[in-house]
């Protein structure tokens, strides 16, 4: 098997630290029993490991095919959409009220780090369609939520994200496709977008753009775009499928990695369809506010490639301790037979341990967000409800960033595990390096993701939320402490070490922010990743404690333990060049500048 | 021009930093005239950039191609290595009595870095051939000097190296390649080799493959093992090309990288020649002690695959810093524009500078390395020598395994620098990433520098070479601090802390290497990674010394101190969790194991 889903560590981290329990109690989450939870959780797993793991490779090695605007995907992926369709994957998350399960994020998250461990290019298809559910529950009319949502939760259609044009990026402020009114109320959408993900494709029956637009009369900048639904093909009020609309792929992307995953130009107003020149577009919501409404859907999406980070990261960590536990290479220190397997060699050791490490602690961090993300929408308490929303979009940038970044060290250390095995494509290791590292790239870079973080999810709140997190690390260090456990206590000198760098930084953050934003930016980058360290280094230091106190000598869960220690002694360290690149250089940054 | 050739910053690293001057009064080097080199790296550049450079992307799209054994690379190599040997570029640093320029190498190593900038995948055929030479300069014997050297030397034929087997890769101990003795002296050689770079092709007219294999009634293990010449075709006393020998092309693999250069399974006595069953070998020197043989030519090569790592890194930054300052993108701080190029943006700015940080750091340490080699080989008093070499020595692990782990950061930051585009491979900053990818894997892993590091080249001395390396750096750190100038106080600063860190390092090693062999292994690559940066450090604090005193106010020398200072404040602090890992490490990969 290529793939097999982690689920006793994901069941450690939804029930041990992120708290599944309370969730289960929150008022609309009463269906979700232990039971129910199992028994999703084992289906999925044997849905992405039997169905969709095999067509990784497949995807990798024969991407979509284009041809005169129409798209053929990697064989097996129609199948294999079909199936995910008819198991409900889509609506796991979504309203019962439109067809879907209603299952808390809790649940949601773990189901989606499978699908995308098993195959990235794949799942990238129902990740882009949640986020247009999202947004068209948030900001679509009642009459659109009826016409599109039923379709896109039980994943008949699937949904796309039209942000980018050649010349706007990162900066949305340069969108220039222009949106025309007509008499009927809708519009004619002219222009072209590209970098479109399952763009174009022939897995569903239809597909519902959203798109990023503006008006004729509309201000400049960010706050002249509106969002329209744009359908491939238009939606009679029955539901049925009407002329195709004037919405054409010019082309693929040939991309360095998730080649499974269809990357579209697009091209509005052309004239290629069947309802004359111009695409018919649907506005959401209010005119001017489309930005506003496409972080709706680049939130939701924003944590999801974060799970992509933990997913790819996952499969390439199973691969290499694999791989290890076989590969016989010289005898290993001690050792009396002439070779032994190189998982037995200290070096080789480090390797698997940073890569597990790595996962096992961004996998906590984004578990710990999703159920922070449950009980900001379902608790009872409004004040409960605002202060864990508060700190679920703290992380959203974390998550983000930070566990597509690490990544990007983890699937490289999967290659080196490898050796020269590691560089042949055949092996299967460099698909994970490359597919990879588009994550810290789409739905807003890493230092996008740290402009966030610096401006909207620190300075604004005036550090409230993250000095809050920090309080409540420190109740975890009283804890490693008061256990007189001498590893827990090895755990949490490192620990306070690392809390400490990030009290120091979120300080810096917030006195220079005003004073000197050269100073806070230049900056952000590294707060991210520090940020992300000390938290991953939480969860773990508090699976440490779990594990030590209530499970000693069970091997589950005396290989947590360990390996927390591994992330207390080498990850958390790394805390330290960080402080110092915020704190003290970004004078250095400066003087190449000047 | 996709790459130009740092003539600026090389000059500089030359002659201010690795001693140029004192290098040309060596015996022998009298010819090395500053006009020579002068015309020696301007016409290497010119070469490089107009014949090997354009020539990047063809090898990456048109990879070779094999039919039958035979195998026709990417169009345009065959001439490019036409002109390449005609310039006699492969002569450069090779002894004047078979054809070769005899010039230092710390003139050959720009010229290495460049071409490898220019064309990775096409100076690896280069770079093996220079192997081939050196082991037959040192073990061949006279007849084999004179029939192989000069063709190889003047680049009418080419060397590769034969070590790995598919289970003998970092292991040489299991190869089990047979070599049978026959009455005349010659030997006929059975078996399989594979991973063989340029190991099959069309571009010269002979290839001369050197090859590990077992004579029958050798003892097992490396001690068994021999080092045979086995050219492709036959060569007659007076040089002449004879039969077609039993060595066979079976395939070419597919790889993440380097695609151009063609890597090969050699199958050796298939009967698939002219000369009957069995490959026609000629044993180099004694019998049995091939990997000392071997060794010769792997350090000449390991101290080449860092320069790769340089000229990747190079070539990555080139990229990213024309692209930066042409992609405009949102309004910069403090800026009046609606958008600025992304230059101006503080995290593109922090990714420049990490970029050519270390890459300049990784340069001036490889060119220092080449200084000593010049010394250990030319100097007139043979204790000069002895102790040069002994630096040289412990610096080839260096150069080769952390300027190679470097590259994969400063080549994964040229993708990120791209943004969106950086994932599409017409860009071409991914073709870095995924080149540079093999680096810290051929020609030793990181782990085996790391090893070689730790045995060979500290404990063997009792750490005499590095702790005398120590003791110069701290006389660095002296006169930085004497200089009154406040932005080298600030690189003293760090860089003592840097250097401490280093030295606690050296004496952990020195003081567990006997006692506890898996704890000193546990952080072998974590003390390469270590001696990289603090050795990087040192040379680019030796840059801004000189920049700060002889230069200021010149762009080019303000740019280079500035650089030295963000290498001081954003890398040297990385040598603090390295150190931790590393002391106090150890003991968390052991407990995972248990």
């Amino acid at each position: 098997m290529s793939y097999q889903a982690p689920l006793q560590d994901i069941r450690f981290v939804i029930e041990k630290l992120a708290g599944l329990e309370e969730v289960q109690r929150l008022p609309g989450f009463e269906e979700a029993t232990s039971e129910l939870v199992d028994a999703v959780l084992n289906e999925n797993a044997r849905f992405v490991e039997g169905v969709m793991a095999p067509l990784n490779r497949v995807g990798d090695e024969q991407p979509a095919v284009w041809n005169d605007g129409a798209v053929t995907t990697s064989p097996g992926f129609k199948d294999a959409y079909r199936q995910f369709a008819e198991g409900g994957w889509q609506g796991l998350q979504h309203p019962v009220d439109f067809g879907g399960q209603g299952l808390p994020k809790l649940v949601g998250a773990p189901c989606i780090e499978n699908m995308n461990a098993a195959n990235l290019a794949f799942s990238l298809c129902p990740l882009l369609t949640d986020g247009v559910i999202e947004a068209l529950l948030t900001a679509g009319s009642d009459e659109q939520k009826a016409r599109y949502l039923p379709k896109l939760v039980e994943g008949t259609w699937t949904g796309t994200m039209n942000l980018t044009e050649p010349q706007a990026g990162s900066d949305l402020a340069q969108v220039r496709t222009r949106a025309v009114p007509q008499a009927d109320g809708t519009y004619r959408i002219f222009g072209q977008k590209i970098f479109i993900t399952w763009g174009e494709h022939d897995v569903a029956e239809n597909i519902v753009h959203l798109v990023l637009a503006r008006t004729p009369d509309a201000p400049p900048g960010v706050k002249g775009i509106s969002l329209f639904i744009v359908p491939r093909r238009l939606v009679g009020e029955d539901g049925s499928l009407g002329q195709r609309n004037d919405v054409y792929c010019a082309s693929l992307e040939h991309k360095l990695g998730i080649h499974g995953s269809p990357t579209a130009v697009l091209l509005y107003g052309e004239g290629k369809g069947e309802v004359g020149e111009g695409a018919i577009g649907y506005r959401v919501g209010e005119e001017n506010r489309g930005l506003e409404y496409m972080f709706i859907m680049m939130n939701a999406a924003r944590f999801a490639v974060g799970m992509q980070g933990v997913a790819v990261s996952e499969r390439a960590l199973q691969k290499a301790v694999r791989f290890a536990a076989e590969r016989v290479q010289s005898r290993a220190i001690g050792s009396s037979k002439p070779a032994d397997t190189i998982d037995q060699h200290p070096d080789v050791q480090r390797m698997l341990l940073t890569m597990r490490a790595l996962t096992e602690g961004a996998r906590a961090t984004a578990y710990v967000a999703a159920s922070l993300y449950d009980k900001a929408h379902h608790h009872a308490d409004a004040e409960v409800r605002k202060r864990n929303q508060a700190a679920y979009e703290y992380l959203v940038p974390i998550v983000k960033g930070w566990s597509t970044e690490m990544s990007l060290e983890v699937t490289s250390l999967g290659v080196q595990v490898h050796g020269g095995m590691g560089f042949i494509e055949e092996t299967g290791a460099a698909q994970y390096y490359r597919d990879a590292r588009i994550l810290p790239i789409y739905e807003g870079t890493t230092a996008i993701q740290a402009n966030d973080l610096v401006g909207r999810k620190t300075v604004r709140d005036g550090g409230a939320v993250a000095l809050g997190l920090i309080e409540r690390m420190r109740e975890t260090i009283a804890a490693l402490e008061a256990s007189g456990d001498e590893e827990l206590g090895l755990v949490a000198r490192r620990f306070t070490e690392s809390v400490d760098d990030y009290e120091i930084v979120v300080n810096y953050v917030l006195e220079t922010a005003g004073s000197d934003a050269r100073a806070a930016y230049a900056g952000s980058v590294p707060y991210l990743q520090l940020a992300g360290i000390v938290h991953g280094g939480w969860h773990m230091a508090r699976a440490a404690l779990v594990c030590r106190k209530e499970h000693v000598g069970d091997a589950f869960h005396a290989r947590k333990a360990a390996t927390a220690a591994f992330y207390a002694m080498h990850i958390l360290p790394r805390t330290h060049p960080l402080r110092l690149a915020i704190t003290e250089g970004a004078q250095a940054v400066r003087w190449l500048v000047a």
